[in-house]
């Protein structure tokens, strides 16, 4: 039996340990199709190259099926892989990541690992981004289980409409880690510190770092159990319109109903 | 009494048309305080730069406060505005915009000023982003109005927490415009296709345009509701977690309960 072809992305860029190591977890039983920016571009977002060109590259790795190498972001290649690489075998799910460092909370709109997974999934394609906490792992042993279960699952038993996984998971050895919670995004923040590195005539250098705050610790999230040492599953949508807001929005400003409603009349 | 203190940004860069409209629109009422990328950064979503230094400049323009210019992305600028240019008076909403073009649909992942506007709702102020659906109006004019009412409706009457409205105004002459409805983000994609402009050995150029697809016409959402000629006000929310999927993940993919429970019970 054909393995199913897997689109495999990232933002850490085509030669990151954590991208090496989720082909070869996901090898076994995908056929991987590997399309990665070929620089770091982490805190991207969902951020598309429209200004200039896309520069598109091939890589070849011993052993593995021709990479694809982007000067662009994630959602740069995903985009390219959806409108160019595949034929009639359209992949039946995309992975990204694996990314170094933690996306929980309110990173869902600056992660790059996420964007990709989004990506994918606004192109059709069910999709799941994994993120461990380290910047710098030694390996990734301690994740490969827990990838190739939650892969699997999701190739058995698919994921409903417009919906991604993000998959975020504790850097400790594999008997240290708890287990699997499924917990809803923490209603988070980026508490920011610009730190002035230099001043020239008119104008202010500054270089950016934050830490991530949470607003509300009255339910368990994402961010507080991996802190504890679970994995954590949050399922994504796409939709943000906020409907329980619709109705009394509504009252507060549509106009122009009654002109709409005379007309309706008229016609009918 | 005091004008509200209003932080504005937007995403076409600080002298754009837009932007300079939205400040003339707004000052009569509100204590502006403008802060913008210097270059144009459509479709940078919520991309934040980590990997150099943030340059700040000072613009001091007729009539009005000093703006800053930064050599950054849109939540490059409201992070900024918010670590380092309010004391105690902080500002009680954010605009964003007008941006030169509409931002209906998937484009609320994509789009700078919309990031702007959620930059603003992620750091605590509310917050509204404003498009028009040409990309070069001669005026603004004919969204000088609705602006003016939206935001007078959201200085007296707040919004919920963590929600920003999302506003879509057709570039048609104020008489033509049918009213303003609320309506949810369409569920849609854009269809891209790469054109192939350059050719070196291993290496393709391409430039990506896209166009977007509408693929759930079942119900009235803000996409076709603006080509009919309505302004399309949509409320968005920060928390992207699919709760209606969280119990069946649960029992396809956690472990560890009852290790846990075990644990809970020998500390019990």
């Amino acid at each position: 039996m054909k393995k199913p072809c897997v689109l495999v992305t990232n933002d850490d860029g085509i030669t990151a340990p954590g991208l090496i190591a989720l082909e070869k977890i996901l090898s076994p039983f995908c056929d991987c199709r590997v399309i990665c920016p070929i620089t770091e571009c982490s805190s991207v977002g969902q951020s598309v190259t429209l200004r200039k060109h896309i520069e598109v590259f091939k890589f070849q790795r011993p052993g593995t099926r021709t990479a694809y190498g982007i000067d662009g972001t994630p959602a740069d290649c995903v985009k390219f892989a959806i409108a160019e690489l595949f034929g009639s075998r359209k992949p039946v799910l995309a992975v990204s990541g694996i990314n170094h460092g933690a996306n929980t909370g309110i990173s869902v709109y600056y992660s790059g690992t996420i964007a990709g997974a989004r990506e994918a999934l606004i192109g059709g394609i069910p999709s799941v981004a994994f993120s461990v906490t380290s910047h710098q792992p030694k390996n990734f042993v301690f994740a490969a289980n827990i990838v190739k279960q939650i892969v699997m699952n999701c190739l058995k038993h698919g994921l409903p409409q417009n919906t991604l996984l993000n998959v975020n998971i504790p850097a400790l050895s594999a008997s240290k880690i708890k287990g699997i919670k499924v917990l809803p995004q923490a209603d988070s923040k980026f508490v920011e510190k610009f730190v002035k590195e230099g001043e020239e005539p008119g104008k202010l250098k500054y270089r950016l770092t934050g830490e991530i705050f949470i607003n509300d610790r009255s339910i368990e999230t994402d961010e507080e159990a991996l802190k504890k040492g679970w994995v954590a599953v949050t399922p994504l949508q796409l939709d943000l319109t906020r409907y329980d807001f619709m109705k009394e929005l509504s009252k507060r400003l549509e106009t122009g109903k009654k002109r709409h409603n005379k007309k309706l009349f008229q016609k009918g």
